[in-house]
């Protein structure tokens, strides 16, 4: 089972550079309003339960490939997927495309680690991530 | 005496906007600019200072005209003066002016106002805004 | 009669700062989403329709003022209101409340003008301005 | 010989997240930096040279990997290396460090493709490039 998100986010005036498509730089903006909205449809891994636990999860890792442009007036599909992995790690997988003609504009992941009150990089996964992993039946092979 | 202070800031790619000039929004940007450079120049409120002290100074009012663009390969010059006011606010003013040919972009204003530990908005000046305030030799009318 | 729009906007982990609250410069974009949601609720003066004319109406005044923070996991609930002027000139006026509480976080205005095609600042004002204030029914006294 | 620059950034408030350090977004603006940096030193391949030829170089890939936070009062040593591939395209490599330990916060990559005024991907390399290449010793094994 894929536990994945979907959400629409319009794309900006602020957010359209001098060549009249959205900034590669606002992609990022795009996978971190990805990753919400599948925090909200998967609690217990949002930035309030990392802070409750005192257990935050930085990202370590981006990579973005960019296929198309967004432009003004358009609206960017946000996909999200959980990817799951071994070990303590959070992985999520980011496909983008222009809802006008469903165009692929960009597919991109991020890696996230966790660290823990005294900014130690942590081994074991924290608590909450073991539970959130059971409640949503994730397997890892 | 004035207190005031002049960085030079070269307008960025990512800041610019599909009409070719800096979006607007990006000069906030610059007026933060402008508010750490002056206080490097004289030093003791900065964002530092406040958290040592506990009492951080948010913004509650700015206020910008917009009188020319910038534009891509443009320096801002942006000038900051301490504007003095009686009571426990901190005023600054500020032009924005091009390099190339000195035209005027901006003039604008923000005031802080201070906050305790509790969030609780002060009535009366924190230490360290009096301790600044002598050692620069502010008079308030 | 009065024209205006009211979207929300849950506030972004990126808009938060080291004081644990929306960035004040992000206000400015809350303002930008307020404008084109209100373009899109009464068209014929948004930015494509400023493209295809010709006639840009670059933001020339901001002020905003801030009574209380939003913060991570926050809706803005931000109210955009057409404010008829005389002459050749676009007003708005924005509020900005938290979902949570309804209480008030910001008050804030903006003026844009008419450029044309040479970059000269237009007296009279743009056809498309004229016709979009007569089907709105715009009466300014 | 290796074509390479080095600039140092502030790291400025409004890149500050909650958790205390610049956002990861921000990084992308700190390569951006460094890109312009680059191109003002080694002339010829800037984005007003490429406006000039109507030929384009937008970002088809970006991976950032990060190793250490930023803070407040940091200053990013930002190194921008020139990557010789084979073909049209234009790759750079960028390391950067806080100066006042010299610790590694972040090693990336960018990937740039050429798009003519038809906004056709070019298989060749624009003129541009070639005479920048030639004039910077540039050997490709």
């Amino acid at each position: 089972m894929k536990l994945e998100d979907v959400i629409k986010i319009p794309v900006k005036f602020s957010e359209i550079d001098s060549m009249g498509r959205a900034w590669h730089g606002s992609y990022i903006k795009y996978m971190e309003d990805g990753r919400e909205a599948f925090g909200r449809h998967f609690p217990g891994i949002g930035y309030a339960d990392m802070v409750k636990a005192g257990i935050l999860a930085p990202i370590v890792d981006v990579h973005v490939k960019y296929y198309g442009p967004l432009e003004l007036n358009d609206v960017a599909v946000i996909r999200t997927t959980y990817v799951p992995k071994l070990g303590a790690r959070l992985d999520f997988r980011y496909e983008i495309r222009r809802e006008r003609d469903d165009a692929l504009c960009c597919r991109a992941s991020t890696i996230q680690l966790f660290i823990d009150q005294k900014q130690q990089l942590m081994l074991d996964e924290p608590q909450y991530y073991i539970d959130w992993k059971q409640r949503n039946g994730v397997v890892i092979d």
